[in-house]
């Protein structure tokens, strides 16, 4: 199998994160594509992921799967130990909920920040810097309100570490790039930082 | 259980959808909230859902769910027949593949087209009429591409109708609000969207 990616990008570090939770990381190969000079746009790429986004999985037959999150779903239901997409019904929706208001609530936002204020891909979108600088404010608030739910929880989802953490956690970090920063009254959610920061995956 | 809604809202449509197909609407009592009006933005309703998002799956224990696609997991995983989420690894990572395109590809440009044109939340949001005019043409754009993808297979995600559907066309019929149409040309989307439409659960 094979993943290709474009190792800064926040998207291509929650799969490699997933995959060291799962200690698969050594089971895939890794290609890099250049997507700031368009490499992920040519007919080729296309044929294996026709949004052209990164990163995408090959399977050894020639299928591919993109989407971050499908590539994480297709390693946890090859491998559900450690699950980090939740077991029991209930466990599987809360991490999803929290998955999701990770990714639209703060990866999503701090992406358009990204896209919209540096112009970095601006020979293929027309950035429209007011929305960037709304999404910037987003994040903002997003984070504030994860400090608010961490003061009772551990982690994102619960008592354990799932998904919903790598998401998270790529974001924050990520938005340090757009200059989005979490608050020093944010004691809760500097507390999770530190703990998931720690974490072996979160060098990979 | 209730699934506390707002009816017209394209998201709510997503669940009724679902729970149809799986012949579940009945074990779910609906209620009503007036998003226009902000009663999603209480102090009651945060605490069901802090993201203040419909809809909302409110469980006998008092547990709460938000996020359409978790609520629809939690359903999934108490009632795997039919499957509408996958059964393999590489049917389940299929089918959040093509139910995540046409969620950030479609659902979500149409909603920021219609957010960010209509000024309908402008009491709690700033509209950027520009961003939202390029929501329109991204979501024009995803249509060609489902279009093209169609030619080929007979649902999203292959030859089992799934969530991927569901998304799709409640996304594309709620377009139509802001006037974004599926094109003459897309014949195989056509084709596509009179199939699903003629289901049963389109009508919920």
């Amino acid at each position: 199998m094979k993943i290709i990616e474009a190792k800064t990008a926040p998207n291509a570090r929650r799969v490699r994160m997933f995959l060291a939770e799962k200690n698969l990381l050594n089971t895939v190969t890794f290609e890099q594509v250049d997507i700031q000079a368009g490499a992920n746009l040519s007919p080729e790429y296309r044929k294996k992921n026709i949004t052209t986004k990164v990163p995408v999985l090959e399977l050894d037959g020639g299928e591919c799967i993109g989407e971050s999150v499908a590539i994480c779903r297709y390693f946890e239901a090859l491998n559900p130990e450690p699950s980090l997409m939740g077991k029991t019904p209930f466990e599987q929706a809360s991490i999803e909920m929290w998955q999701r208001r990770a990714e639209f609530h703060l990866m999503l936002p701090v992406g358009m920040c990204f896209q919209h204020t540096t112009g970095y891909f601006k020979d293929r979108m027309l950035p429209v810097p007011a929305y960037g600088e709304e999404c910037g404010r987003e994040a903002l608030r997003f984070m504030g309100l994860l400090d608010e739910h961490l003061a009772t929880s551990q982690f994102l989802a619960g008592e354990s570490f799932s998904i919903a953490d790598i998401t998270a956690l790529c974001a924050i970090d990520f938005a340090r790039v757009v200059k989005l920063r979490m608050a020093d009254e944010w004691v809760h959610l500097k507390r999770w930082h530190g703990d998931v920061s720690a974490r072996p995956s979160a060098a990979v």
